[in-house]
């Protein structure tokens, strides 16, 4: 028994992230059925768009999933009302202050659950009211936080700052980063990246094949001036950084930047000139796997890492 | 028993950073002698005071220590004369290529651990036959690699490139980090800011107190065009990202550094105008105490979190 799959009644306490352009229906349902919690992603979903994953993941598994929905989107309040409509249980939030719909989605009997990037929000999530946290480390995926604090340093502040449920999540997509986030104190995992080479994700296949190939050293956080975000080292990145290092305005960036350059590269695979929003673990990630096959994955490595740590013999 | 206190000696696998003005004979001798390895860190020093340190480090402990030694001294080869004269049996390499001076130095019947910040420098290591390597994450304190890797997704990713025997280092102050740190794969942890704020760290106190205050989003990682470093966002660091953001070339750059500012801020105590160099774990630290006390504490605090973590009962 944990605290976090006490809190969404599932069997394991891994939460998969809710991504733009590839956490669709068929993988928060997979990552449902697989005992996990599936998130979907709204951000990068029209209204009717986002009730359609809804009803779709609704009928594909009767366990619970939720949605992850990023409080800038423009037109947040109609996806909050069909969210409502559709009688979501579970959701998270993103992008914002934790202050602004908790209450309102805990009175309609939600699960609420806010992601952060430093202590302050830690205890404004407490102020708030919600059920549980998310700390995403700096080396996390597509956008982050403006403090660049790692996972490794970022969960145990977290926690000395708050007693709330904690999920960890930044740079964790197998079984002993798992555990070495429980070693710093998380309830849970968000695992994104290692989700986005499933079978189920819904990211452009030329886009996964990139993710295989992906090293260490292959992703970086640009955007500072705009929005961090962390990507692929494409064509599209390269452009961007010739232009901060002479000094570009946040005004010249968004003008470069233009619209849909995430949908370009995620989903229909324009590896030069799209987006391609990945964390550091996608160097770690060398198959692409059934959605449920990485949750075993992930636990069984999980279970023996943990007994090889029990046996350690560490001092002389 | 471990590959790390085999190799050294030691009764912990637990290593002290060579620092730049931190990090003399007193914090080595006192890490050595509290069952750890202490290391003098030898960049901010003269050949004859690194000869001094050494002298008094022999008189102040029977146990080995070793000297950290960056390649990119300009007076690496008196220091690499001192450290064979005075018979040092350790010696961490840093800041170069491992095939530049391992084979002298394992002719001369030295252990060689070199310090990186990527798989391909991973592999380097091997190949020049180093006897460990310390790969340390973007949450480092100082100089720090330009891939900005973290510890947590740098550590699995160096152990899948190399079988050789592996120190963490980055964000690593506690024993639960140490405890994640393991998990990840490592044999060994580096710890550097939780020593600076050590009694017989010879950081300036105006230094050491600044390190108690940081909180989380209180360093940052600068100077990319030069060389990055980690700091603290003090005034130094708010007038190099004014010229950063506005474009200055490396050498705008280097005419604004000038000489010296690591001493100044560190061992001097300008906090104003000195570089502050520590890592996002000083969010972690809370007070000064002696080396010796510090090592227990980490140790101590590592057992209880093995315990706690094994017996977490996580599935439903």
């Amino acid at each position: 028994m944990n605290r976090i799959t006490s809190l969404f009644g599932t069997r394991y306490p891994i939460v998969q992230a809710g991504m733009i352009w590839c956490s669709g229906w068929e993988l928060a349902s997979a990552v449902s059925n697989a005992g996990g919690l599936g998130l979907i992603g709204s951000c990068s979903m029209y209204p009717d768009t986002l009730r359609e994953h809804i009803c779709k993941c609704k009928a594909a598994t009767d366990k619970l999933f939720g949605v992850n929905l990023p409080l800038i989107y423009p037109q947040v309040a109609d996806h909050i009302q069909i969210i409502i409509d559709e009688g979501v249980k579970i959701v998270f939030t993103s992008a914002g202050n934790p202050a602004k719909y908790t209450s309102f989605f805990k009175e309609k009997g939600l699960t609420v659950v806010h992601v952060i990037a430093n202590t302050k929000f830690a205890r404004k999530c407490e102020e708030a009211g919600v059920d549980a946290i998310v700390a995403e480390g700096f080396e996390a995926g597509g956008h982050n936080g403006i403090e660049e604090t790692t996972t490794m340093t970022l969960i145990p502040m977290v926690r000395e700052a708050t007693n709330l449920p904690l999920i960890a999540a930044g740079g964790i997509g197998t079984g002993r980063q798992m555990l070495a986030a429980f070693a710093l104190g998380a309830d849970g995992v968000q695992i994104g990246s290692r989700f986005v080479a499933s079978e189920e994700s819904s990211a452009h296949p030329e886009f996964k094949r990139s993710v295989l190939e992906a090293k260490d050293g292959d992703t970086a956080l640009i955007l500072k001036k705009v929005i961090p975000v962390r990507l692929i080292k494409n064509k599209f990145y390269h452009d961007i950084k010739v232009m901060e290092d002479q000094g570009a305005t946040r005004e010249q960036l968004y003008e470069h930047l233009g619209r849909g350059r995430a949908k370009k590269g995620m989903f229909e695979g324009n590896l030069d000139e799209g987006e391609l929003e990945i964390g550091q673990v996608s160097g770690l990630i060398h198959k692409i796997k059934p959605a449920g096959e990485i949750v075993e994955e992930i636990l069984q490595e999980f279970e023996k890492a943990r007994a090889e740590l029990l046996n350690l013999e560490i001092w002389k």
